[in-house]
């Protein structure tokens, strides 16, 4: 294990911006993009349950419809590869078997072994006062935080996008017949030598103010 | 700018697990740890806003006071560090204005050129529909995903922890007379060498499931 140092994590994550124009000559190499869907995959998640599924969007016309519904921001035609990043809907307790017997044949251990684990989970995602579509699109907002850094680390520029019609991109892509919501959208590529948000000064609030030490 | 090799990055990833035994005698070093508060700070969130604060929590009694509201997972007590990530409650036109005119500094630009801006975050957020703590609790779901890339990437091990009591968490850090709510929980450090976690195969579906390419 060879882990990188800080100040090369923190140069790259300095280096990252929300990208506002990318170079559509740019594409993504093929191993650099198996790398960016496998930190997708390895997304840490609540309970281990991955209520997900990450669609990646390539043909031009599809992208362009997905425009009219995104606030107007091109970056879902000019990336290089466009994801959305979908919540599965209304997780049940089938959906908590399925995990748990998948869990089972990973580690090669009856499903009885897990048993208690599958009645904690539903325990916690069935209590009436919880509502399972907000969890689950939490923890969609995990994934773009790990695929943020992940491109960052990796040179790849991207734009995580809250502003785009989540009913209109379930339709146009057909998530809805498929149990998946819509929840983010992130164009990734390289961003274009003219893209003015390239240099401008990083707004964060002071490191002082922003992490506290207690007590 | 020196980006890290693919390989690298999905190695440092496949090396992660949720920790569930820390080696209470392992720190993590200063400028390692001051690596994890810049990534903290650098996390992008909607609009840029940041609506959250970040607090660490080293002294050990006040740890075994939170221990009692954590689903008994003594990592907030052995781990090196442990962060509370907390979002910043009703957030309103006021703290909007706050990060106008702090952006234009930073910016160097009069508060002027942003004023377009801040009508359109105020327009988001004052919407009578829109639930703005549950918009701010969502982009401290991306701060822990940018957080466990993060540490992994630095060979840094973690535990993200949604099963506490955060209301119990916010007495007894104070939190809530700070306007802040506890969301997640990381406790960091290092695994112990005892933990059989460590070594379980991950869990994780397929790629060519969680990864599908459309149309």
């Amino acid at each position: 294990m060879t882990s990188i140092s800080p100040s090369q994590v923190i140069e790259q994550l300095q280096w990252r911006y929300a990208t506002k124009q990318f170079d559509s000559s740019k594409k993504i190499d093929d191993a650099t993009w198996s790398a960016i869907e496998d930190s997708l995959v390895l997304t840490p998640s609540s309970f281990g349950m991955q209520p997900w599924k990450f669609f990646v969007v390539t043909d031009d016309a599809v992208r362009q419809q997905l425009l009219e519904h995104s606030w107007k921001q091109a970056q879902v035609v000019d990336a290089s590869h466009v994801v959305v990043l979908a919540m599965k809907k209304d997780v049940d307790d089938a959906e908590v078997d399925r995990y748990i017997n998948y869990s089972a044949s990973v580690q090669g251990i009856p499903a009885e072994n897990l048993e208690g684990f599958g009645k904690v989970i539903k325990g916690f995602l069935g209590n009436p006062k919880f509502d399972v579509n907000e969890w689950a699109a939490k923890q969609v907002y995990i994934a773009i935080g790990q695929l943020m850094a992940t491109a960052a680390m990796l040179g790849v520029d991207a734009c995580p996008m809250e502003g785009f019609v989540p009913p209109k991109y379930d339709e146009i892509l057909g998530l809805d017949k498929l149990g998946y919501g819509s929840v983010l959208v992130c164009p990734l590529g390289y961003r274009h030598a003219d893209d003015k948000y390239a240099t401008q000064a990083k707004v964060r609030y002071p490191k002082a103010e922003m992490v506290q030490h207690l007590p």
